[in-house]
């Protein structure tokens, strides 16, 4: 993918204009996004205005720049995310009426796990993920899961690097992580008091299709609420999950 | 945007490439691809690659290509329809609990309906309709809502247009869609029995932010349904969108 003047790709630059839109910075104008890509200026100008005629990006009134409605459109047209989606939204729904909390879908990512969808009730508890937001692998219960089911290569890996505390009780030492994802394979499921937030506790079970682990589904519950009803309404949305992703193929 | 030598942009290509997925058509060979593009061969497997390497298209053992899923996530951080979709989703299920049919939230995109989400209920009947999806502005109800508040000059292009007939139903008479929208924008709901299919009823109304009509409220009915409840439901959830979208900001 090397390009020879540049050594990166056309693709690559428009990929890092694109990375510079966050859940948490929605609108820039065109001379932010240019420094936050390193491109020369001119470049990142031209690629702006390449992408808002593209319908991927959106100019407003004040030439503030936001993601387009096209780039949305592209993006969910027939991709696993969307199909994942549609199979698990009515169990997670049904998971959201008995619970009452956060339900969350996950997927492995870059190894990061990466929320496809969250429902959240009124009245539940604290909760930093956001939809197409992500979480270490080896702290939220998601990415545990996904993590004790990865491939062997992105667990090592993962252990291997620094393991970053997000809370005061986020377990950190690859010793005691390796026994935790052994546990979560032989138990089918994981409880993680704390490890995100000290006020809430992740309860987490894997999806399959096609015998592999696509997906985590989890909740996200105050610190001191039960967990069994929990486990047992996320084992039995799993189980419905599998079964709609099967009836799709 | 114009690129001296092809007279298209990069950005162009890329997004000739990624254009060929629809939701019918989920995974090609990138020499599928490069035929649909039109691209040089060379070109649309470059583009391919490039894509692949940037995780914004993804490629399988049998070296099949799909979206991937840094697309998708690209593409929902921070976007408007995120925002629109998650002050909506509560209200959305409110109405699908009182309906169980169809519930769906579309917006106005290159003069069609683009659909942002979509609730069934299992039982429901007949519906088109897809997430990512589009269909005619004349002929969906959704469609009709949003045509009635476009912008006067996108409404004039649509109305000197071709008018497809997209079921022996759709009204393709200019100056019977003209009194529609005016009816439409004085009643503040649309009823469009068979325009889209024999089989059922579409029933939509506008959802406002800032107040502009940002998005259409719809649910697809049996043809025989009884039309008022949906009316009612759909306007309430409206307004309860408006203010999510409000305290939002």
């Amino acid at each position: 993918m090397a390009n020879s003047r540049s050594g990166d790709s056309m693709t690559d630059r428009i990929v890092r204009v694109l990375d510079t839109f966050t859940t948490e910075r929605t609108m820039q104008t065109a001379t932010e996004i240019a420094e936050r890509t390193g491109l020369p200026a001119s470049t990142a100008h031209r690629i702006v205005g390449d992408l808002v005629t593209a319908g991927l990006l959106e100019r407003d009134e004040d030439h503030r720049i936001r993601l387009g409605m096209h780039l949305w459109e592209l993006a969910l047209r027939g991709s696993s995310a969307l199909r994942l989606r549609q199979a698990a939204l009515p169990h997670m729904e049904h998971v959201q009426s008995l619970i009452r909390e956060h339900t969350q879908l996950a997927v492995l990512e870059q190894e990061e796990a990466l929320f496809l969808e969250r429902l959240s009730h009124p009245d539940a508890g604290a909760n930093i993920t956001r939809i197409a937001g992500r979480l270490p692998v080896h702290a939220s219960s998601s990415g545990l899961v996904l993590l004790a089911h990865a491939d062997p290569s992105i667990r090592a890996r993962v252990l291997d690097g620094p393991l970053r505390a997000v809370a005061r009780e986020t377990v950190t030492d690859a010793t005691t992580l390796r026994a935790m994802l052994a546990s979560i394979r032989r138990r089918g499921y994981v409880i993680a008091p704390g490890s995100i937030e000290a006020v809430s506790t992740g309860v987490a079970v894997p999806v399959r299709d096609r015998g592999e682990v696509v997906a985590a589904l989890s909740v996200v519950l105050p610190r001191d609420a039960a967990t069994e009803p929990a486990v047992t309404a996320l084992m039995d949305a799993a189980k419905g999950i599998e079964a709609d992703l099967r009836a799709m193929r």
